[in-house]
């Protein structure tokens, strides 16, 4: 058994099932490992941020890690944009990248870069795999990526290792124990929400999975306001579920929507800054009079702060019933814009579909319709790094197979890793991608405008505007083997997105939008 | 004038013309300037890997650095692959990376990450502008990207400095002196080639220009072996030039073509190392007995150094002719496969073509049809980060638009950066696309069998062939906008090249080949 062998067989042990690749020449042993030790779902992506962003929806949905396989310091590269989104979402991410034979790396060849520092980069946890303790590396690499609510591990594997000799695999160990909240804090946090001040809790990671958004329910009902950040890893959301209210991405409705709170209490979350900073207006959307309790740090163990915080209020009794919210209606228009589309979608999507939104400016509307919406789970951008949502779209079916996947992407956004759609197809994955085909990084014109240039001259429009020419998706799909249609209508839309709900397998719909 | 003006007119000054470019709302203000200064040619790609590898086709052929525009972090994290190619080629890059205004640093949001970091592992220089000295930072940029025949240069532009005071703009001082060969070096190296050992000059860089050819043929008349490193950053090719066979990929092959070298001369060269270690392969190509004078640096004077071995061995007289080898003939056979592809290009190349090759496994015979096409310029992959094609045609069209650019792409690689073909149809370049379509990771099918592997199973056979299903390279051009056909055949390839490069503009050809 040489160290490939040794390797995947680890990775079994310690229950990562699938292996998003990308695969060079260094990786070969490990192929033809995966060949020869059964078990290891492989799915190959035609360029590195698809495997690194399907790795992030997948265990955004499998709440364990997928493995990664990269092909050196390059391949690696390309796919930091999406690792740097998963690290933002605290997914659990375990890399396996290739490396030359350690007795190569002292000369110079095409392919030599500094493979350390750029896993340094980008990851949460990383080593150089070395001989038969590889299996001892990759136990630990597992446990890492699986510790502190979701990490980034890269594991870097010399091709040497991998051809040389093997030891005996293991199972990796148990993730370390979540950092948790003290007594101090708590106390801190229980006399601000009894001292009759307007209390917030800012809450993210699992806190808005089922669990948590049950406690978050008996918080608020003890008094607490409750939002949710920005980005999050995921969202339950929809019919049956505590409407969480998100921090909104402008700074000035981030201000207006944190002006009243006097004391913010953080649950995993950090203080609510500003996305980007801008020459006058504030860093921070709470008001500088506001009292932060940095209640659990990032990582740490939120269902069992929020619990704690339940039982020292007395909130303990019985659960707290989620008023109903009206099921979204059809757009009575057929003008098709980006809120007709979200409307006609909420209205449509199926029972505990997957919903994945990297519509960008589109999208800030979408809660307001998808409130009502059938259960679901709401994937996000979290790193501002375009090209997330495909590959997540990718991936998240891969780890539930049995869910519709819907995906709301931006046609600029998209275009960064429209490779997804290949992976798709290969796989016959069951996911519904809506392009919202603006024709523009529209957002851009909004920040534009934000710095004073209301009237943009002819080298802005060309920086910023994607048409001439337009890009034609129901082609770029048909291309890659996924069916498509384009509607510029709501019943279009209406028409074509129920058949694609109804259907199995990956359709792409470009939805033409002002 | 604010800072990001005062940039602009430093980069103007300091003969930056063009600026590829992906910009983000950190950017905003560049963007703004671009549109009030006037003279910059901006061309906009819809995935960074394309804006850093046109700037690298760009810089090979215009002699002098672009512009990159890059927002933030991720940005610049997904251009690092091309900048790997260009900074193995030598090729003379500056980036701009926009970056959060100072004081927004301290926070954490979702755009945050360490751009110095993701700089360092790319660049031969960088550094965060500061202020108005953001006019210095850049002129020294330039300044940096142009010195040493060729470095990646990066300067990081935070926001606040954009939107902040500017300076006087300058214009970039001269590159910094070239390094040279020294006496004793030369006379070592002509002492070699008196002694009747066999030996060869290891050439690469400027070399492989026409000026440097030129010299070459003067010491092979002199007695001396001339060979070209495997990957060069632009290479003279074709009728009247000098025939400089390459160090060829494989190791096997490598060994062979070096086993009679006695003693090796590096010209700016690296020692010829194998592309990849194997387990019972040498790592380095020449023989151990083999003498290496490394008489130039990589980044030196190969032109002075040169000349002064011509000087030292009296080949000073007149011009080399070059031997006249036959104008290639169109194959006899209509079956379509790489060799009979590139032979019939290789017949039908237009005069002073810009030849861009990542045909990976199928191109390592090219040179074998094209040594006596019509003179062009050929460029190549150089650090083996598939996706370079594409954007390389892209940038080498906007350096020199009267000429034809012909890029031979494989499927595989091809589909890393293929939103290339977006930029080709808006900029309306003269581009000739050639889809080496073998639906295949063809070269890793050799390196499989290399470790070993020659009944690949299910799982390695996923990994490598890009069937099932099957890419439509004519529906992805047509989707960007660039008109397209597939051909099968001999015949129906010479048809549709022929018309292609009759006419001016952007054409794909998806050559299915076995």
């Amino acid at each position: 058994m040489n160290g490939a062998e040794s390797l995947v067989k680890t990775l079994l042990a310690s229950d990562i099932e699938v292996c998003f690749a990308n695969p060079g020449t260094s990786e070969m042993h490990f192929v033809a490992a995966l060949d020869r030790v059964p078990g290891m779902r492989c799915v190959l992506g035609l360029f590195e941020g698809v495997v690194t962003g399907a790795a992030d929806g997948y265990g955004r949905m499998a709440g364990k890690p997928a493995s990664t396989l990269l092909h050196l310091g390059p391949g690696l590269a390309n796919g930091i944009a999406n690792l740097h989104n998963a690290r933002k979402a605290r997914t659990p991410v375990l890399n396996i990248v290739g490396e030359h034979a350690s007795d190569h790396l002292r000369y110079e060849s095409p392919l030599r870069s500094d493979v350390p520092a750029t896993a340094a980069l980008i990851s949460d946890w990383y080593k150089v795999g070395s001989g038969p303790g590889i299996v001892d590396d990759a136990a630990e690499a597992v446990q890492a990526a699986r510790s502190r609510d979701g990490q980034i591990a890269t594991l870097i594997l010399p091709a040497d290792t991998a051809w040389g000799p093997g030891a005996s695999p293991k199972a990796a160990p148990e993730p370390l124990p979540l950092a948790r909240a003290d007594a101090a804090g708590i106390a801190q946090a229980v006399a601000a929400i009894r001292s009759g001040k307007r209390v917030a809790i800012l809450a993210t990671g699992k806190a808005l999975e089922e669990a948590g958004l049950a406690l978050l329910g008996r918080l608020q009902r003890g008094g607490v306001r409750i939002h949710a950040q920005q980005s999050n890893r995921r969202f339950a959301r929809g019919r049956g579920r505590l409407i969480v209210p998100r921090v909104p991405f402008s700074i000035e409705q981030g201000v207006e929507f944190l002006k009243d709170v006097e004391v913010l209490i953080l649950v995993g979350s950090h203080p609510p800054a500003a996305f980007f900073g801008y020459p006058d207006k504030p860093r921070m959307l709470s008001q500088p009079g506001c009292v932060t309790i940095p209640l659990l740090e990032p990582g740490g163990d939120a269902l069992h702060t929020l619990q704690w915080l339940v039982d020292e209020l007395g909130q303990g009794g019985p659960a707290v019933a989620v008023p109903e919210v009206a099921a979204p209606a059809a757009p009575t228009s057929d003008a098709l814009n980006a809120d007709t589309l979200m409307q006609a979608m909420a209205a449509l999507l199926p029972e505990h579909a997957i919903l994945v939104d990297e519509s960008v400016s589109s999208g800030r509307s979408l809660f307001k319709f998808t409130d009502g919406a059938a259960p679901h789970d709401y994937l996000q951008i979290t790193g501002g790094s375009i090209g997330s949502g495909l590959p997540m779209a990718t991936g998240a079916s891969v780890a539930c197979p049995d869910r519709k996947v819907v995906c709301f992407e931006g046609d600029g956004s998209g275009m960064y890793t429209l490779q997804a759609l290949w992976t798709q197809a290969r796989e016959q994955l069951d996911v519904v991608t809506v392009i919202l085909a603006n024709r523009s990084y529209r957002i851009l014109h909004g920040e534009l405008a934000g710095v004073g240039i209301t009237n943009p001259g002819e080298q802005a429009h060309r920086m910023l505007d994607l048409n001439a020419p337009e890009l034609d998706w129901v082609a770029l799909a048909r291309g890659q083997g996924v069916e498509a249609r384009r509607v510029d209508t709501v019943s279009g839309f209406v028409d074509v997105f129920r058949a694609a709900c109804a259907a199995k397998g990956p359709f792409v719909i470009e939805a033409v939008i002002p």
